[in-house]
């Protein structure tokens, strides 16, 4: 098994080593001027109290879960000894990504401003080269952590089902950790965003990020906190989870064949990561304007970094399935091409409706001429059809990905067609390091604006930083557009994963199954469609269609429940900045410094409360469905929120998006400029945008995932327990 | 048979001839003075141009599908020889029904502001009255159309099955007349009022229902096509669906049981709702103010009506499942009284959520003070908590009613339980003909307060017609909760009925199935868990997936088709009264007459250009996705449009008519009243919720219908010409 792990350790090895490279010299950046490092001083100490705040919080809810998993593990025995380990490193790993990638990004903001002051390339290298630092770290860290887990594991236990079961933990441990950060970070930046918009832009009319309102740190230090270590935990938990889900499925599939076959099918996933993982640090270095290039070559530059890393990871995955022996080794390489073609597409499909070049945003922008109702009613309208082409997408790559690793659509072969789907999320996900890197890229561009701003540096800094950050919003949504994609690919796996789990519970009480025919077989000789038939998970059993609504609700809940909590932390922000204008004149005039730390300790504290509620009901949830309603229950539960949040998420995040471009489309000039009142119609579109795109839509993916590992983590007591 | 269905007969030609008289009673009263009649001339002439270019559109569209049922029918010989003709007159009926109400209505208007000037009681009955006359006109067109081809059919064959198959073809053309409607209305009425409000109201400052407004009959008209029109052939098919889907499942539940038993398995949902009909005629008869009683009496009131005819159908359906001689009625009975108290549920939730003496509505108009954007997020929030309690009662209301039939939550008995379910769908509408009057009547009030208002009535009369008017927002939250809520109910009976009908297209192809277990048996003989099981009807089944992202996507997708329509056509209502306003100073000065037939031509055309690509695509999805992929496909398909749909229809109708009621909130001088910023934000948050709520919103439970009608009608062919 080292053999098959070495490439994987080395590589994770290596990223890592370019992520602390890529670090050591975005610190070796000119770091600008006194204020410039003062008001970068200020940002910093705002992100790291936050990050110690949050990881407090988190870490409660970790020590409570953590125990009650020991108790299922050793007081129960109904989970593995190990599990609990591995949900607590899940959630640490995770954590140290963001951490590293925060720490990173707050370094690079003045430096980036510095940069762009001497040239658009120089600023897009520093800032590109610090959002790597999060995409590098994300992907090594993951790797290292999987493959450590899984080399250790190899010492103790031989079965391959119940190493990749307890790696199923850790992706527990790293989804609650990602739930946490994406909803508290996402509350935190979007109360500070629309509380220093309303006020200080709406009601003062000041420009955006001026140093004389309270909220602009907060609303800086947002940037790094939700849009950083919220996106890069997010992701951190898609790519572990798509790697682990495909590695658990890759045993399913291979049951009963060569053992030393069935391990190559467990670590084929890891190793294409490993080789995206270290194509996408070539990736990153073909990140630069050539000579003469200027901002219209920017995402050029990207799209040149992406696509080549995209074709490296073609050829080398191609190796991977060949030396690896798969007999239908072109058929795993379909999938995995298939699931990279498929990211590529929700990406342009989310560029097309989320850029002011296109059509749809270009209409918003007009629709704002009637003012804010219509800008709203026509974000709407394009967010939801904008789902169309990422769903038959995904389908696409569904089907695809399952006949050409099963060799058709029949369910004989199932566990095979579920592993070409979960090599398809594989592959969506190959080239993270980089994809990752042009998502976190965008805030620190846009903290870099913020600094020139605050210490007043020339107009044509502002400019350049302003072109990267406006590329940022793109690329974001693509990220968005990833996370979403490959979560509803692992989300399948994942059900499949579920069941086998039930299987195990069943086998262990040497329990038999009943089958639709009248048959009754031992429960280790059933297959996966056997399970299915006598679990009745169908779409007609009531229990099913219970667990069914409660899934869809959930997504849905969830979102107004994360809505509500930004409306009221914006509210506290607003009364906070008004209270400080009122009270200190001096702070208007210019004369006066306002009080930035108060700012960020009320959104500190306000995303702080307000995140505890939706996430443990993502928690609580799958147990309670589980207990009251049984397996059907919980598939239904599973379904029914992955059929929702799926498409809700696409929604969310590209009215958000189109919404945010529109008003910039609008500030460029367009139907009245800034000042007009399509404008402030614009305005208000982008700021209930904020949480769409920030908040409630990038966590729904994170909840999918996080209820089905909930659901597999206790799948055992929910049997043993159940009440219907 | 037809002593069976004697009382059937006599109810729904007794209900109609209350409606009729009704209908007289309101003629009788005194249609005020010439102004008034002038002006309800204007809107009554609009609302017919209207239905005639609707029913126009709607015929073609009748006409060629009716050609394909016909080729279906004769040529493949997939469908039954009456199937065409039942669809046909399942569309005549609800068109019916549906001019009836709107006749009423236009004529009640200024009746009832006449009415509203003697007293508030008299302007309450005579409203009330009037939109009895559409209540009753539903429930007793339907009854009697649904009886008239159970005894016609009696007469031609013997299979009862064969009979309940060619009444879903009925249901079908009900739904698909209902989804014209509902959208086509739905943008008809919306794009006036919110084209009406935008120029009329905030950019010339002119009040509601100014008679120099040029889009004010038109919004008038809207309210007659889509809050009458519309919400009837709504709730027709809401109607005739539940009874034609209880009375399927009723022949399955009893396959094999006494022949005579298994007939009134299929009649008693017949008697049920006959009873309640003719039950829901006493209770529009107890909607009257008693003396001294003023505007704090109405809901009272419309309780008063609506809960004595519940309790009276409660006893009532004892008997008839006492009588009928089921062994379980008291189960059955459990069920039926379940899914009343489960509509009554949903009926308190919704008021709660969207009126303005409750918290929530209350925090959105609190919302309004920090501007637009916080109105609509927290608008958003507040309608998507609220599906819980509607979900949850939903899913109590499903469990409780199979187990109580079925004696269990045990699969066995699938049918019985499907059949308890469906029982619960047709309690929870026995009462229709008055919860039906209570929405019908909102609009009337609505366009008595328009007629007073341009007639330059006293104050005192449009502050009765005010207090009716908001009385009936509520009641028409309420509705459409009814509507989506014995959707989700229904649907799932329908999608039984799906699967009886791939079982009569196997059977008659003496085609065998093969089990889980790996034998194989005639499809005659397969249970219906059995045939699940073949068709692998599961959640782990890609192309159940594939089929069920779909159904997601389409409950958005629709929405999106709509809120986008709306916008357009509001957008080419705002220039015409732009235009008129510029290029006639006449009008704004009142000195000449605005061009009101303009207008109303402008949302007619808009409406009908608008209204045929989605519901199109609700009729060809699932025929393509059955041919695509089959019945998995098409199981997943109607599930994920269920799901989806049934939470997105909640928080669209709720978020809607909070807002709405928000903003009468603020004009009743909270947070600063009418003129102030929060009301302003207020009118904008109202604007948006339009569409959520009149067009969007309630045309999802149709949508999820009406897939499932074509699904069912279209079987025989996809299983025929099935692809993958």
């Amino acid at each position: 098994m080292f053999q098959l792990l070495a490439l994987p350790l080395a590589a994770s090895v290596l990223v890592l080593a370019f992520a602390w490279f890529f670090y050591s010299r975005t610190l070796q950046e000119n770091p600008g001027n006194e204020r410039m490092q003062t008001i970068a001083g200020h940002v910093t100490a705002g992100a790291k109290a936050y990050l110690n705040q949050q990881y407090k919080i988190v870490a409660i809810v970790f020590v409570v879960i953590t125990l009650l998993f020991a108790f299922m593990a050793f007081g129960l025995h109904l989970q593995s000894p190990w599990a609990p380990l591995a949900f607590v490193t899940g959630g640490l790993v995770s954590g140290l990504a963001g951490y590293f990638g925060m720490r990173t990004a707050t370094a690079a903001a003045s430096r980036t401003a510095q940069a762009a002051s001497e040239s658009l390339d120089k600023g897009l290298r520093v800032a590109f080269r610090s959002g790597a630092v999060m995409g590098l770290s994300v992907v090594g860290l993951g790797l290292l952590a999987i493959t450590l887990w899984f080399l250790g594991l190899g010492t103790i236990m031989t079965d391959l089902g119940a190493k990749t079961g307890i790696l199923l933990s850790f992706g527990m441990g790293a989804s609650l950790q990602a739930l946490f950060a994406r909803v508290g970070g996402g509350i935190y930046t979007k109360a500070a965003d629309v509380g220093a918009d309303l006020v200080g832009k709406v009601e003062a009319g000041m420009p955006e990020d001026d140093p004389r309102n309270p909220a602009t740190i907060a609303d800086n230090v947002g940037d790094f906190v939700g849009d950083v270590a919220g996106m890069g935990a997010d992701l951190f938990e898609s790519y572990c989870g798509s790697i682990i889900a495909t590695a658990a499925l890759g045993v399913a599939a291979f049951a009963g064949a060569d053992p030393q076959m069935q391990l190559k099918a467990a670590t084929a996933p890891i190793l294409v990561a490993a080789l995206g993982a270290l194509l996408s640090v070539v990736g990153v270095f073909l990140v630069r304007l050539k000579p003469g290039e200027t901002q219209a070559g920017l995402l050029k530059a990207l799209d040149r970094g992406i696509n080549s890393a995209s074709v490296l990871v073609v050829i080398a995955a191609l190796g991977v399935v060949y030396f690896m022996g798969f007999e239908n080794y072109l058929g795993l390489w379909g999938a995995i091409v298939l699931g990279l073609i498929t990211g590529i597409v929700i990406g342009k499909s989310t560029e097309y409706y989320t850029s002011a070049d296109h059509k749809p945003t270009q209409q918003v922008a007009k629709s704002a001429e009637t003012g804010p109702a219509t800008v709203i009613i026509s974000g709407i309208g394009l967010g939801k059809i904008s789902a169309t082409i990422p769903v038959v997408a995904v389908m696409v790559g569904i089907l695809g990905a399952f006949a050409l690793s099963a060799g058709g659509l029949s369910l004989d072969k199932l566990p095979m067609g579920l592993y070409g789907i979960g090599f398809a999320a594989v592959g969506m996900l190959s080239t993270l390091g980089v994809t990752l890197a042009t998502d976190a890229y965008g805030p620190i561009a846009d903290n870099a604006g913020g600094n020139a701003e605050m210490s007043g540096l020339g107009k044509e800094v502002r400019q350049r930083t302003d072109a990267l950050d406006s590329l940022g919003n793109t690329t974001a949504a693509i990220g968005k557009g990833f996370a979403i994609g490959s979560a509803a690919l692992t989300a399948l796996a994942l059900l499949a994963s579920y069941v086998s789990k039930l299987q195990e519970t069943l086998v262990s009480n040497g329990a038999s199954i009943e089958l639709s025919g009248g048959i009754t077989i031992p429960a280790q000789d059933a297959t996966l469609l056997q399970l299915i038939d006598s679990f009745q998970l169908n779409l007609v059993n009531p229990l099913v269609l219970v667990g069914f609504f409660t899934g869809s609700l959930m997504a849905f809940l969830f979102c107004g429940l994360t809505m509500n909590a930004v409306g009221r932390a914006a509210q506290a922000m607003v009364n906070e900045v008004r209270r400080q204008f009122s009270n200190n004149p001096g702070i208007v005039d210019g004369t006066d410094d306002p009080d930035y730390a108060l700012c960020v300790e009320i959104s500190t504290r306000g995303a702080q409360k307000e995140m505890l509620i939706p996430s443990l009901i993502a928690v609580l949830v799958p147990v309670l469905i589980g207990i009251l309603f049984g397996p059907a229950g919980v598939i239904g539960l599973l379904s029914g929120a992955l059929g929702t949040g799926f498409v809700l998420a696409i929604y969310m995040a590209n009215a958000g998006g189109a919404w945010d471009n529109a008003k910039k489309y609008i500030e460029e000039g367009n139907f009245g400029g800034k000042g007009s009142d399509a404008h402030k119609a614009g305005v208000i579109g982008d700021t209930v945008g904020d949480p769409f795109k920030d908040t409630s839509g990038p966590s729904l993916n994170i909840l999918i995932k996080l209820m089905t590992m909930v659901s597999i983590a206790v799948a055992g007591v929910t049997v043993a327990f159940e009440i219907l």
